[in-house]
């Protein structure tokens, strides 16, 4: 937003958590309650005007954030404590803002962005556990992890990833680069596929998560995955995993 | 029961996982779903006949499990992978079988039990967790930890609990013998409370977390307890601590 046009003085950054589950996803929408609409009704009321909310990127229904990032334009002279006080005792209880700070007028919580840290887990329990339910893909203990483990050199690094890229979105570019990819060892029973990258497509870390479960059932080897990259086709990758699994845990800025 | 006179021929031993939050508790009840009517409405279908399940205590509305323990009469000739597979399959996502064995006829889930471990989790971050909102009690930063755990030696042993027990339910003796109590470090933001006992009585352990959290409060002094004990008084001991911060962890059996 250029601040010479702007009717407002003040550009706030907040950290939001947020249990995705009873959300139709981030972005705004007339058909039910979303992220983006709890946390603009909150900070209108807060602020005594209309609010819009610019989020680091849309998170789909059912995805949960630990740290989503975002910010907002406004001429309350409320402190930071207050916004983020007050912004909670508007949210609902599966809405939280956890820190709040001001920002340069330019600052974007979208455009500024350099990069995220997605986590997807997997409950490996031989029974699903009723307290995760919402929280993670229960695959039972069968998976390959050895062979998923392997597979994961060959989702890092710069690459063109449109076989794990949703129809959809607006995108200037389909290449994006994994700086980091591992599994992480949670609990014995809940394993953590952890991406962090300069950007993702619609429904990248759940496409991948997808695929690396066909790996983990023998379905697929490690190395077909430099085909499947090779192909930029969607068909050629596994299905996308559920939501539920999915929680943004970082967004990074310079 | 009597073996000779009932209609039934085996008597299964259930371990069950439960998110807490939907249910009225554990108890049947017709105004609303309980986690022995899902059980029960399971197991009559997976068995064919009406099925009437005892569990090892009844938890109140919203307190969870990891392994509640339940036993119920069969004639059915399934296997016990049939009675895990099957019942999961009919239940709701909520509650979970995760195991299931043949115990001896005079075996019962309440009667026969030695012991309880309950885990009561209290969130301790500046703001509220949305992803642990129905799994924490969320007392902010500002407990003092080790006024609390310097309270713990009061609360253990072989003691009347009266001044820790709400009115109702049917007891036998207020006498009771804590074998362990402790808190845990479940995350740097989550601390659990961890009771074993012989048993407990009605809201012992909510009871307890309520006024430890007013000695981490500076309201009450660790020696207080003493006073409170011997008084045999329900108005001398603290709050009762919501329901959605305990957890049933473990049943004990000889």
């Amino acid at each position: 937003m250029n601040q010479e046009n702007s009717p407002f003085r003040r550009n706030l950054m907040l950290t939001v958590a947020y249990d995705g589950s009873p959300y139709l996803g981030w972005q705004r929408q007339a058909r039910g309650p979303t992220v983006q609409g709890v946390l603009e009704e909150a900070l209108g009321k807060l602020c005594n005007h209309p609010v819009t909310v610019y989020g680091s990127g849309r998170t789909d229904s059912g995805v949960h954030a630990k740290a989503q990032v975002a910010n907002f334009y406004t001429n309350s002279k409320l402190p930071l404590s207050a916004i983020v006080k007050g912004g909670n005792a508007l949210l609902p209880l599966t809405v939280a803002i956890t820190s709040a700070r001001e920002v340069d007028f330019d600052f974007n919580a979208r455009f500024s962005a350099t990069g995220k840290t997605y986590g997807y887990d997997f409950l490996t329990s031989l029974v699903r556990d009723p307290l995760l339910v919402k929280r993670a893909w229960f695959v039972g203990p069968k998976l390959d992890w050895s062979s998923m483990a392997q597979s994961l050199p060959y989702l890092s690094g710069t690459r063109d990833f449109s076989s794990f890229k949703s129809s959809g979105g607006d995108v200037k570019t389909t290449v994006k680069t994994i700086k980091d990819i591992r599994v992480l060892e949670i609990s014995p029973e809940l394993k953590r596929l952890s991406i962090t990258g300069s950007g993702f497509l619609r429904h990248m870390v759940r496409t991948m998560a997808g695929t690396l479960w066909l790996i983990g059932r023998g379905k697929l080897k490690p190395e077909d995955l430099e085909k499947i990259i090779e192909a930029k086709d969607r068909s050629r990758a596994g299905p996308m995993a559920p939501a539920q699994g999915l929680c943004l845990e970082e967004v990074y800025y310079d």
